[in-house]
């Protein structure tokens, strides 16, 4: 029976709490904060919720995860990808900006953190190994591309919708000679500032003669300078009577209690989308803890994170929020900024909390152009063609799931395409293990050692061949392996032993053994005896518990050289 | 660029067809003709549609199969399973006995013709391996208990439908009150009947003074007896006034030309069915095909087979049909009778035929029943329990796989079932491999053999650890290897050398070098150097091309030994 501890990991940092870690969280929750108010704001809007959604998911969220989360520098709160997800759900279920849908986006945040908290209640956190790598990073980047150019519309102060890129595009299009000069000029303004602010500021502030803190908080300020100077602009100039789009009123105070909805069908349509995200926000939120835990010698635990991710889901499906997860630039920023504990992203909600009680009605002004300007610069970082490159080089098979991945993605959308890329890479591997490599190998002379004799100068016997079989053998390949043995040793009528050498064999499972019993009688018919040798432990532990043994024409070798020295004894010789 | 003959396995059989063949293959038609009349009418009632249905659908396609199949011996027509799915499958889109429900079979036949075609021209016929033998059998085997328990309502006289059991038999003890008692002792002599001349009647019979063809066919004339007998009855005692349900008329005459529908809705609604009716009337066909062939050292080509039963559901699709395949029955009748070429086959057609134009009539008075029994019986032989017994005492994973899918087959029906059960089978595979054997080994003494130390005697050294990893490493386990070298290896500082023995290692995919470069910037960091061994050829080619081998901060040893050798140059002895 597992600890409450070891449920709420709180219980074990809070009490070697100090005052230099306190000191550090604050610091770090302060940076945190000014980054999260016009991002929160942003991902709302990309979500299809108004803006105080946002806010009102970086609070509750990031103090349960406080409690139950096992990372010390997550931030836990909206993300780019995660809003996508949400917006392309609920636009299934409900018309964007009606109280159905706000009630929806409650209802996904409300099921997938049940998922969430189920699986890590199960212990299934080892799931999330099943999307490979290059999967998940191609489809990262083609939500990117999605995200930025869902979010032109803003720009161009235009209405445009779409789940996919031709819809989005041809929505784009079609809206052309509709576009506001005015938010078009604020919203190029606002992309080149915030690009330069990610690249250049920081070196900038570097070189200006004020304290390292102060420096920090500047080159983390560019989205809060672009806000203020594209809202005073709005203001000053009355830019939204020329039609430039303002987020208008944000209600003041502290997150509403809410609740989502328990119609069966609506669950029943929100299920599947909301496995969905808590899949990707898992696997996401915790390479990302993996990622800065390992940086600093310390360990998560997968499923303890499960819990702390459906606790922060369920929070937020209760005081209006929507899907949350760790985020990655976030949580970046928070661990350079020095975070030493889960403190630290309390402090954060309590600073994102003051922002909703004081300073919304300064948003009225603020252009959407703003936002959508933030969302792009942010998810440019997410975009990374290079695994193209690297899995090309490496092997088509990764290649080409990154690339289906992203393709579909880009074409027929986030959920079609992350589940395509999913089923794609567990079909190649199978596809690989369905035509396992199997060597035919000879001694290297002077060791003990047996190679591959197209590839290494080997001793071989004309009357004994042995096959090195290297892959698991299952029902994907066992009729396969029946095939080759009949090809090789069928149309060879000097062969009397055949050994299998099993060394690379790791599994034997029924089918398989099926077809070895079919291979052992059909070696007994044209007179050869089939022989095992290397036979793992785990391997032979099974095979006992079958008649195979019994019925085996020959015997089982520990080692390959035992079988070669055993089978010298007949009168053949070596014929290279 | 394959030629015409690789496609038309008739014209290289076609050539040299000798009268011996033909006597041969005569006799064995004349046998399976015999048996397939009553079965064909039996198995389209099954499926739903009129008796007829069955006649024609062992027409064409035996026809089409003997031009493009490459098995001599296979007997393709309507069976039980496909015509159970075609009752799932149609039954969903239109009502039984209406004009939309036999057009919905045809366009059944028609889109699994299709697939079939299709699979064998990209030859994909190693996609049918993806179904593990012990979930084949399980399905087979709940699917058998469906079919008996569907056909009670036949021997009962009562009208009682459902596509799992739990429906079936709650649809027949509410209809219990209005058994109809002729019928059931009809019913049940008929399958009392059927069962004894399936077990006794050959002994019996070969206890008689009478030649070997004559008792081959009596033996085989079970149903054909019954057939007559209660047709007789019925007809003598117009116990059709009596409430027992007849078959009626059948239209007299060659099978008629007919056209599926290609409206698309249709076409939609049915693929999934089409394909998973291809897919298991595929997998059962070739392997009935794949044992016969061996008997007799024949081989068969999978990917002309799939194109001989595309040919042969297309043909159904046009000819008044619906889906057919290879079973597994017949086609052993069709070899114990000595078919020695696919003519016997065509024969067959020939006879059916003029069964279709002469005979029909005479089965106007043919109780229901009559039919109902010869499914009962013929399925009690496709129940094979002893697959959980065997699968149970060898692999857990096995026996899972096997139970759930006939567990869910009999509870949800025939789709859900071997849709979970393939699903379960890959899933359980994927488990297996994501937490692979990785065993510590040491020298065998006076061997360059190496084992696992807690196995067997084996030399170890205190410094040097070599980690044996008995799986491919690729997305699913690239992480638990991860944590699994830094749980053995960070704990324990006196560990210089960590060797990885590769010889398990058949693939290591991009997800895996990812988790092999940071543990080789891992152990750097603590001072452990990492080097690899027995490295397979093809893997070694495929790391070259990374930059994991520049950066490793050990060496690759051929073979283990030389690694042994190579690091017992520092100061460290064996501990054992």
């Amino acid at each position: 029976m597992p600890s409450l501890k070891s449920y709420m990991p709180i219980l074990s940092w809070g009490r070697t709490y100090s005052r230099a870690d306190f000191s550090r969280d604050l610091v770090a929750a302060l940076i945190v904060t000014i980054m999260l108010i016009p991002q929160s704001l942003a991902y709302a809007l990309l979500a299809g919720l108004p803006p105080e959604a946002g806010i009102y998911a970086s609070i509750t969220p990031i103090l349960l995860y406080a409690i139950f989360g096992t990372s010390r520098s997550l931030a836990v709160g909206p993300v780019a990808v995660i809003s996508l997800l949400t917006a392309s759900a609920v636009g299934q279920v409900a018309e964007q900006g009606t109280a159905g849908y706000a009630v929806a986006a409650l209802t996904l945040a409300f099921l997938s953190g049940g998922i969430l908290l189920a699986f890590g209640l199960l212990r299934l956190g080892f799931l999330a190994n099943f999307l490979s790598h290059p999967v998940i990073a191609g489809f990262i980047t083609a939500s990117g591309i999605l995200i930025a150019v869902s979010q032109l519309k803003h720009v161009f102060g235009v209405d445009a919708a779409g789940h996919n890129l031709p819809e989005l595009l041809g929505a784009l299009f079609a809206q052309l000679s509709g576009i506001n000069w005015i938010t078009l000029l604020l919203g190029a303004v606002a992309i080149a500032f915030l690009a330069w602010a990610r690249i250049g500021l920081r070196s900038a502030m570097d070189r200006l003669p004020i304290p390292q803190l102060l420096a920090d908080l500047l080159s983390k300020a560019g989205p809060v300078v672009v806000v203020v100077a594209t809202t005073l602009a709005v203001w000053l100039f009355s830019l939204d009577r020329d039609g430039v789009q303002i987020v208008g009123t944000v209600p003041q105070g502290l997150p509403p209690f809410t609740m989502p909805a328990f119609a069966p069908d609506l669950l029943k349509e929100l299920l599947v989308p909301a496995i969905l995200i808590s899949v990707i926000g898992f696997v996401e939120s915790v390479s990302v803890a993996q990622t800065l835990a390992a940086k600093r010698g310390e360990r998560i635990d997968p499923d303890q994170e499960l819990i702390g991710l459906g606790a922060a889901n369920l929070g937020a499906a209760f005081t209006g929020g929507y899907p949350v997860t760790g985020g990655f630039s976030r949580s970046v920023v928070n661990f350079d900024a020095g975070a030493s504990t889960q403190a630290a992203g309390a402090f954060t909600a309590v600073g994102l909390a003051l922002a909703a009680v004081a300073l919304t009605p300064l948003v009225y002004f603020l252009p959407k152009a703003t936002l959508a300007a933030t969302i792009i610069v942010a998810v440019l970082s997410l975009m990374d063609f290079s695994i193209l490159k690297h899995t090309w080089r490496y092997s088509r098979a990764d290649f080409t799931a990154v690339a289906v991945t992203i393709l579909l993605t880009l074409l027929l959308g986030v959920e079609v395409g992350v589940a395509s890329g999913v089923t794609l890479s567990v079909a190649l591997h199978l596809y690989k293990t369905s035509r396992p490599h199997v060597a035919e190998v000879g001694l290297v002379s002077g060791t003990q050692h047996f190679r591959n004799i197209n590839r290494h100068e080997v001793e071989t016997r004309r009357h004994v061949v042995t096959l090195r079989v290297d892959e698991s053998l299952y029902f994907v390949n066992a009729r396969f392996l029946q095939d080759l043995i009949e090809e090789r040793i069928g149309a060879d009528s000097e062969v009397q032993d055949l050994v299998l050498m099993l060394s690379a064999v790791n599994e034997i499972d029924f089918s398989a053994l099926e077809s070895l019993e079919a291979v052992n009688e059909r070696l007994i018919e044209i007179g050869v005896r089939l022989h095992l040798s290397e036979v793992k432990g785990p391997v032979m532990d099974r095979l006992r518990r079958s008649h195979f043994l019994t019925d085996l024409s020959g015997e089982v070798f520990l080692a390959q050289y035992d079988g070669w020295i055993a089978l010298a004894g007949k009168a053949d010789s070596p014929i290279r």
